[in-house]
């Protein structure tokens, strides 16, 4: 291990990517008294190369939400071989956050800034029985039937560039409320249903009250109508329900040339496929 | 809620069909001063019942080991309708241990005497990437490739009944050895390597000590005339190595006739699919 050095413009910077559970994490973000995300892996590096790092973001999650492909860059005084990174970390981090590959990237090159796109997957789950497999990851919803081809339907028209203040929550410094939808997706799996949204960026709370109001029109409390009506026309005040954060995932971010082989991004997130898991239960 | 009465024979006995998360647990068994999933499940149900109760299960798993479909039973005095039962317990549980049925049975049914088999399954995952969704379900297991045919093929012939001392660790209280296994498989899906194991009954500590057998075999450190040779004749000090319990989950237990319907148990324990979870990822 290296004795101090200060940091200085002459160190590498890395691209890191992360998964981490959110159920036990304040968020991303670093905040004083909280357990953060970003404060495990800045103190997991600074204590590695014995300096102060920043570590930073490409979307910072807010508390009890997930990552399954979250990017961060770091700059680092360090001779330590990019690809030893990973393992090193992850031997002092704790068991719900983890690196899945480090690359080492321009001084330039910026996690939030050179992001082209992010892409988030809301799952719930419908079946009234609870399943501790799925739990932490997804929201139980089993209070009426969804009809999921309806809620596909009144998401589609939010593809393009929108401004989307009626799924901004208040709290961020953002100064706007455009965003640019890129794809978008609702469908059923089994007793699972996935809502992905992939765009340039998400505003403050967008993906959880985007999907507590398309649970209204699934369960046909709110019409289509209404649902498109309400975004359109930015009516903030009538979008009332977030959905909880344990159903909401940070699937991956996409940039110009990603710094990782495209395979570790696409297997980020297992599906959990709920059918005939046990074919042999007959024997008896 | 009722007021206090002491327990009587007429007393209603009801099966449980209980998952757990067995990360933080001291496994099943009640012990002096450590957290166990029993302990959990007797301090819920007596809370509600207002008398101190004694839940029996199937399979008493150890320390780290997972459950699916655990079933137990209880006996209670208390009006309250069987249907409303995992409701009122799952309000009062960790969020680590869930109840997803439960069932009236007559008095003398009995969770472990009136089984007719145990069904456990391994997993093992084999990507050198770790992944933090499989983490707590899995054995990060990349140090060697493994041949996962071979592995089935030395497995088979387990099938019958057996002395298998060879599997059975010292601390048990168990007479014999002798285990009637009932159905085997091993198979790989992707990344992920299963291995299951259906028999009468299960010796204390006999999945780990034959998946870490099985695992040598796979990597080619011993032969397959060797893990025969083993178990056969009984060399229980050659078994050196327990596989981690992280891996290990009791997926379900069979009776006669089965307390709950065949479907809560099929779908108790998810298959994680890793391939293509994020097919527009090329979009950039």
């Amino acid at each position: 291990m290296m004795t101090a050095i200060a940091p200085s413009q002459s160190g590498q910077r890395l691209a890191l990517l992360i998964q981490y559970q959110g159920t036990h994490f304040h968020g991303w973000q670093r905040q004083v008294g909280q357990r953060t995300v970003q404060e495990v892996i800045e103190q997991a590096i600074a204590s590695v190369v014995n300096h102060p790092v920043s570590v930073v973001a490409a979307g910072r999650t807010d508390t009890g939400v997930h990552a399954a492909g979250q990017v961060a860059h770091v700059t680092v005084n360090s001779p330590i071989p990019v690809h030893r990174w990973p393992g090193i970390l992850n031997a002092r981090l704790p068991a719900d956050v983890v690196i899945r590959a480090a690359a080492a990237v321009p001084p330039d090159w910026h996690a939030r800034f050179s992001a082209l796109w992010r892409r988030y997957r809301y799952t719930l789950y419908t079946d009234p029985c609870p399943n501790i497999f799925l739990r932490p990851w997804t929201w139980h919803y089993y209070y009426a039937p969804l009809d999921v081809a309806k809620m596909a339907a009144v998401l589609q028209p939010l593809v393009g560039r929108h401004h989307l203040s009626a799924f901004h929550r208040s709290g961020s410094n953002r100064a706007h409320s455009w965003v640019e939808v890129q794809a978008v997706s609702c469908q059923r799996r089994g007793a699972l249903v996935e809502i992905e949204v992939q765009a340039s960026g998400f505003l403050y709370g967008m993906m959880r009250l985007l999907v507590g109001l398309l649970v209204q029109v699934g369960q046909g409390q709110r019409s289509p109508a209404s649902f498109t009506e309400i975004w359109q026309q930015e009516q903030r005040h009538l979008v009332k329900y977030a959905a909880p954060p344990s159903g909401l995932c940070l699937l991956g971010v996409g940039y110009p040339e990603s710094p990782f082989p495209l395979a570790l991004c696409t297997e980020a997130m297992p599906q959990f496929q709920l059918a005939s898991v046990c074919p042999e239960l007959s024997i008896a």
